[in-house]
């Protein structure tokens, strides 16, 4: 059967603003040939070639429905992105989830070292605020201040790393289902929809329908994120699978099955679709990516 | 004898700058009524009650030179012991120095444990740039946007972050003085810097020869460190004493002695002084910080 002509163009343009935005992430992040190399040879490493980018999508789809310039949007992405993946590093470390594999490859601190690990987490997060502050040339250095603060926000103790911590205390507890949503909206979906946010930012205040949709597909995210961990392989998600339940960690396949948990991420698809509402024709690449989000198979 | 007004008042100064920050501090950190609970009594233990605040000092003396307003002195003083106490969290950490005496205290992941001190590091930067990125009231965000990028830069690969990795490839190697000071003006130089200028940016633009004495004063702080390990207690330091000839680590002392080392510092101390002569009176307490970096005992 052939695609439709709205999924290959949906396709089109996933693959166009990954290239950019791996563009953007390697003009970013400083040459190996720059000392210390070894740090930068890992962070490197830890961010370029990998990963779906769901977060640079978002935001391109939030700052393109907003009329952004592509070079704001261009930074925005590429802050996000070092976020998501200075968490992934820290996260795969020996004393957190101690895994030896992400995106196919051996992780930063099997392929380095713990100490290098730790460091390049460091250095990427500090990496993606300097992006922040790079002074657009013509731009409102109040709209850029924004961006910072939101950025942080979700990176932080009340946002992210927050959610890493519950998660941490969480294994091996049941948790209730108002409970697991307390620890995702932090873990993952705080820097969804800080990637929303930002990408609207990138041309004015950001609507309040695009906070709520950003809310939304987050959550939906780590829905179908557990469902992918229970149900897919290796393999296909390029990191080890089935690690949730074997570590104990409580995840919304544990707390109400796999059908319910399903039936759940078609609601919150549904309710981000909802929020769009107002947008018209303009929301097109966020819808198709709330839907991805729910439908992908990795 | 009697100490001179001259020393009694700068007691007196920098014990209300302490007072201030401790409290800019402890206003900035989240509750532990918050969750997660447990890492916000993390981020707060290695926060408050600690540490000579040099670097807030180094905020405040250099802003009241340039007529900054206080409250965003708060803001900036705290934002930078953020990202000084974030890198001792983790440099503390068993895959780094590997400490468990900090400030007279047990370390992070003593007291806690390991994935606790890496998420509170972690937080910690994030609530630094936060804390940045408040509107000033009445405030020139262009500003703010700088403080942001400095603050990242010096905290990143080629700041902070870098001179941290470059100290770990360097363990048990002999560097000359070029080398050091290569990695000493990164490892500690940057940060010390970044406080005078931030200081600095909360009034306008930062004056070069204020960068010129941000960076002496930075690598001065860093060869009287290394003397004082090598030849101070560990009581007296709050801090592990005779840990870098311990573990092999090149510093002033190993490089080039302690009497040169020593006249080393009171090389830059000069230069510190000479750097500010332009600003007259006005820089007494940017002047009397650089004695103080250079003179104290702990």
């Amino acid at each position: 059967m052939l695609a439709s002509t709205t999924e290959t163009d949906f396709a089109a343009w996933m693959g166009a603003v990954q290239a950019r935005v791996e563009a953007a992430l390697a003009r970013a992040l400083p040459g190996a040939q720059h000392a210390p190399a070894r740090l930068h040879r890992a962070m490197r490493y830890a961010v370029l070639e990998g990963g779906k980018r769901v977060r640079p999508l978002l935001v391109f789809a939030a700052g393109e429905l907003a009329g952004a310039p592509q070079a704001r949007l261009d930074a925005a992405a590429a802050a996000v992105e070092l976020i998501h993946a200075y968490s992934l590093v820290h996260d795969d470390l020996p004393c957190m989830d101690d895994d030896v594999l992400r995106r196919g490859k051996p992780t930063v601190h099997v392929e380095f070292d713990e100490a290098t690990a730790m460091l390049t987490g460091d250095a990427l997060q500090a990496l993606a605020f300097q992006l922040l502050a790079e002074r657009w040339p013509k731009g409102d250095a109040a709209l850029q201040l924004e961006m910072v603060r939101s950025l942080a926000l979700a990176a932080g103790s009340r946002g992210m790393a927050g959610g890493q911590a519950i998660d941490l205390e969480s294994t091996g507890k049941a948790l209730t289902q108002p409970e697991l949503e307390f620890m995702h909206v932090r873990k993952t979906g705080a820097l969804i929809s800080a990637a929303v946010k930002l990408g609207a930012l990138c041309a004015g205040p950001c609507p309040a329908a695009l906070e709520e949709y950003g809310h939304r597909v987050g959550l939906a995210f780590q829905v179908v994120d557990d469902v992918l961990d229970a149900e897919a392989s290796t393999a296909t998600l390029g990191k080890t699978a089935g690690k949730d339940s074997k570590q104990g960690k409580p995840t919304y396949v544990s707390a109400m099955g796999a059908a319910r948990a399903r039936a759940f991420a078609e609601e919150l698809r549904a309710a981000a679709h909802a929020a769009l509402a107002d947008f018209g024709d303009r929301a097109l690449r966020l819808r198709q990516l709330a839907d991805f989000a729910v439908l992908r198979k990795f």
